[in-house]
């Protein structure tokens, strides 16, 4: 039997260049399932939200590429940092972006995941987020979580990720987000098929 | 008795022109008590906020404007949208920023308000920003608080606050953060004074 690959649209929320959750995103597409094919998304010259700027005919190169690259995925990665308590500017500003067109994040398969140097490892980022997404009819992964903690021992000086416990904990998070991904985008009908 | 006056930075989370809480932070700066002055931020040149762009001894000029007239002022005014459920892209940002220069949010007094088109008024926005002041240690006004609900019935066509029952409200709050920064500024030694 052949299964079908799952596409997964990905962004890091932090524009850093040796940031923990651009590396933490590089493993993602380093330890990425046979089954799963990841889409990084660069969000680097997104511009701060301005409805001034927002054309239906003619919009913003950076939020079309965005937006297309969500539209046409299967399911949609979210990596995040920290700040402040909350979501980072970064992370919130692709999906202020991405939420004002249609059917782009409407009915998603939505995974997060983050590390941060501290003790808590983005678990209010990431609560806010789960906030954010209900908005948008987005379905985000329950389980498994990924709080990375205390990510300067498990990322090297170049912001690699080098631990083996997180390592395979993306793994796992990456084949429950393509199990959820195939369940939700099958349909109704396939679903109660015998 | 001469009153000293007491000075608030203020800025709106919002870049589009004609914004609802562009008009609301406009309405403030008209509503000012004697007592009060409001020196409004702009923040519309702030970039996204990238660690490799921090510098301590050659700051960015949008960033050192921001740092310099909260830390300059006696209280902190925050008049944000809410996008999906929780705080703007933009108003995050120039929070995020602010939070990496010592001694710019740390006890300062603070009162949020914001307006929205919807039944709710920015409450989650705000909230979440609530929770992004703890790190920060910023001293949040809890009463009154001022949620603007269905804004569009409360400005007119050009973004201007006409509401008469919001302009009083504005009035108190902007009255109740003044007292409260002339208590938390005051220092011990005088606040047991006989």
């Amino acid at each position: 039997m052949v299964v079908r690959k799952i596409s997964i649209a990905a962004f890091a929320g932090s524009l850093r260049k040796k940031s923990f959750n651009r590396g933490l995103l590089r493993a993602v597409v380093a330890l990425a399932p046979p089954d799963v094919e990841i889409r990084v998304v660069d969000i680097d010259d997104l511009p701060l939200f301005n409805a001034d700027l927002e054309s239906e005919t003619n919009p913003l190169p950076p939020v079309k590429r965005l937006c297309d690259a969500i539209k046409g995925a299967d399911a949609l990665l979210i990596v995040t940092p920290e700040y402040n308590y909350s979501i980072p500017a970064v992370t919130k500003n692709a999906l202020d972006w991405a939420s004002r067109t249609d059917g782009v994040l409407d009915d998603k398969p939505t995974a997060l995941m983050g590390a941060s140097p501290g003790r808590f490892g983005t678990v209010r980022s990431q609560l806010h987020l789960r906030q954010a997404a209900i908005e948008n009819n987005m379905h985000v992964l329950n389980d498994p979580e990924l709080y990375v903690t205390q990510a300067r021992t498990k990322f090297d000086e170049n912001g690699d990720l080098t631990d083996d416990e997180t390592k395979k904990r993306v793994v796992e998070l990456l084949e429950a987000l393509a199990a959820f991904a195939r369940r939700l985008n099958q349909g109704p009908e396939q679903s109660v098929r015998p």
